[in-house]
């Protein structure tokens, strides 16, 4: 059948997609969602069918066709395409499989992935992928293939090291800039740590975002491992690596509903470590209202889980659960998570003793697990005499960064609020959530600068007047809101 | 906030979308799919995020609405509008409650509906709702809720009689136009039978199609009234009835899987019947390889749960298994079909027996409901007197068509094919999807004319050069397309 092309004008960023008309679609005995095959010349591709009701969508005889498709087929409006009948991917079936509980196998899970990263499933077979692995559950074996698949289909460091440490932690907890401090004291011990990071989801810093202040982040494979080979470590953000691309696609699908299906949060995550080479892996997994772990028994079997995951993938898994009822650290934002960092590495007076206790005690656990005797001692000293300050200035160099930046010297955003407190008592909590907020809206993880400063913690005494938090943004305007945001939250709680 | 308006120059047809730049996003901490709500001078509307990766969609400080959205809001290109954060439907949190498996209460199901309605649920957010249903089920009370929200949300008959008789197919069987002739047969002898039919969905012609080549079938639910007080019946097409809007958008959202929740298919079929306030039912359900029931035991089984929704909405439900190995009747296609109801109507010769008889046995069973003796001699006498023919046509007279119309009268498509048997043998079978697909590409539904003509039905002889069936199209594109499926397929199996 022939068509005429409509540009509609638009990039999707996802699935191919063509639109035709309801009358169309009748004609052709095509439904929402359908595959057709466009051609045009000697070039061709698979898209999926939406169907325009009205004509103000695409009239009878038209077939709209967004950016990826006009560029990939070379057309223009109004050329003529052909379009022919084309089956649905065979993930569809796998899918449909899941969602009717059977277990599906490594071929059946590579292909599913597969599709996704190549565009074939739209949203709502996606949807349904999520909400099968969701309601049926993927068993360890599953979420090994999926963890394996994702691994496949990803971009690979291949390390040459017989010990790969890394790390991981569930989130929810804002500040908790560990990782800062435990890569350079590792890897000043001697261990290779390739460190692949996220960026901010859903909370105000990511450590790429809050490492990006220091040194660019999106490094392609080849230069990590070349900072890696030259340090032992690096500090990049795991999105630059193409492994995302599948687990990026499920989180967007699985965010209206916040689910966090277990099989692909694990595969998510030790596909990461998978790709990395990771020989030994220490997983903290904070527990308090606002992080995914409401109480230890929900983190305790989330551990077991990524044990047991971490043998199939020839892994050892050290799990540690961690109080995550407050912010870590004073600076919440990147810049000021950054200067916190540096305060702990160079020793300084002004760095918080909540943030350094934790990195230490990590570093120590996973220099035990590469078999470091008296590893808090080591992890101390490496960290204290400077060393691992050393290290950290040679991976800020080695990614691009200015080694010689002082805490001091980086840019916090110039609006200031100070929010004080009128009443007298004990801090009882301060809710992660609602600083994250805060600092997303004043700007945060896109404006560094952005962020709230901590200056009591659950568990101090203030008196009227006492400044509680500071407010930093770089624009008025997200000031306002920021500032809004506070006064219509209860975050902090004072008795 | 403030953005200006970017005119999309589309129409979605459905949920009320907004695109913004990924930057904005991050900025304003908004999420695929979170909602905000955009207004402009005293106008305000609530629109579902989609967010614009690349600058070809949408730029920064700009946000892409739809034609819905521009009319409601009376804004144009460029103007500049204000965005506030709106919180989730509350019908989210009920979709993923029924995803980890626990009940649903009266008010949460009403909720999903009036939200799935009101186009306040994306594609994605109904995904989870169906695959919810899908794999965690709705129980008894679920389905009798979600019956009454389906009602609750749409028109309603509100016939003042005592017995109102209907009857259901589940489908699958091309030619099946058994309500045609049991209608005219319940209406002739004093019972009335408000009947409302689909439109072909997978199918080549539904009842509705069918009977739109007699007379209109799309009357609004007052008009229907007028022709039920008149003549006892009617042959609707459902979809005219607001009804069907909610479980339109949900068999949208089906398709691309297949999917059939148990829960929703018998809500979608009780509530039209709750709708025109039927006290007796008679269900149809065809068993055969391209049917919806490859076992007795499974038709078994979803009889025995429309007998149970019937009890709770007191409704009284039969439900018969029948053949659905092969078409019923010689036509298949709106305009052949409705000429194989009026032979049988007319007592003509050329009338198939298999259709003759199948109405009959289901008009005497709905009869023997209502309390008639001897169902089957009257049900005969009435279709054989001529009284079913007569009732037939004040029906077509009072839906606005012509009451006079002789079956060879009606128009066929003008391009014929011919399809002769290659060997001789015995037709082992003839394939109920494979028909259907001939039809449909051929033209049908909307070229009424379009369609199959079988000479031959399975456990026929046939001889080298026999017709087996007969192709027609109204237009010769259409006819090569269907000429090609019947090549390709094995539909016919001759041994």
């Amino acid at each position: 059948m022939k068509l005429k092309v409509k540009d509609m004008d638009i990039a999707t960023g996802g699935t191919l997609i063509a639109i035709i008309n309801k009358k169309d679609a009748e004609r052709l005995d095509l439904h929402h969602e359908d595959r057709i095959a466009v051609s045009y010349k000697n070039k061709k591709t698979t898209v999926v069918i939406d169907i325009g009701e009205s004509k103000k969508a695409v009239i009878p005889g038209h077939i709209g066709l967004f950016e990826e498709v006009l560029s990939r087929l070379k057309v223009k409006n109004n050329n003529i395409v052909n379009i022919d009948f084309e089956d649905k991917p065979a993930s569809i079936g796998y899918i449909r499989k899941k969602l009717d509980g059977i277990k599906l196998t490594k071929d059946e899970i590579e292909q599913i992935i597969r599709d996704l990263i190549n565009n074939n499933l739209s949203a709502i077979e996606t949807t349904y992928f999520i909400s099968a692995v969701y309601t049926k559950g993927f068993d360890m074996e599953e979420t090994t293939n999926l963890t394996k698949a994702m691994v496949e289909f990803g971009d690979k460091l291949n390390l040459d090291r017989k010990i790969v440490l890394d790390k991981h932690s569930s989130g929810g907890v804002p500040g908790n800039r560990t990782t800062m401090i435990i890569v350079p004291i590792i890897a000043a011990a001697g261990f290779a740590i390739p460190k692949t990071s996220s960026r901010a989801i859903s909370s105000p810093s990511g450590t790429a975002d809050t490492m990006e202040v220091l040194a660019p982040v999106s490094l392609p494979v080849h230069r990590m491992k070349e900072v890696v080979n030259k340090t032992n470590a690096c500090i990049v953000w795991g999105g630059a690596m193409n492994l995302a691309a599948a687990d990026d696609k499920m989180i967007k699908i699985r965010h209206p509903l916040s689910l966090d299906p277990r099989g692909m949060l694990l595969a998510s995550i030790m596909a990461k470590k998978t790709a990395v080479n990771s020989t030994h892996v220490l997983i903290d997994l904070p527990i308090g209202k606002s992080t995914k772990f409401k109480s230890r028994g929900d983190a305790k079997r989330l551990g077991k889980d990524f044990k047991r995951l971490g043998k199939k993938l020839g892994m050892k898994v050290n799990v540690i659960l961690t109080d995550g009822s407050q912010p870590i650290g004073n600076g919440i934002g990147p810049a000021l998570e950054a200067r916190d960092v540096l305060y702990v590495l160079t020793n300084d007076i002004k760095a918080p003793l909540d943030l350094k206790d934790k990195a230490l005690m990590m570093a120590a656990k996973m220099l035990k697990m590469a078999g470091v005797f008296n590893a808090y001692d080591k992890a101390k000293e490496i960290l204290e005499s400077g060393k691992a300050y050393s290290k950290m200035k040679e991976i800020i160099k080695e990614q691009g960064g200015n080694p010689d930046v002082k805490p001091d010297d980086i840019e916090i955003g110039k609006y200031v609020h100070e929010f004080r407190s009128e009443k007298e008592g004990m801090i009882r909590s301060i809710d992660n959530k609602t600083i994250a907020k805060i600092t997303r809206i004043a700007g945060a993880p896109t404006d560094k600068g952005a962020g709230v400063f901590l200056h009591k913690h659950a568990g101090e005494i203030v008196n009227v007047g006492d400044i509680i938090l500071t407010i930093y943004s770089e624009s008025p305007q997200k000031m306002k809101y920021a500032k809004r945001i506070l006064k219509e939250s209860d975050g902090v709680e004072i008795r």
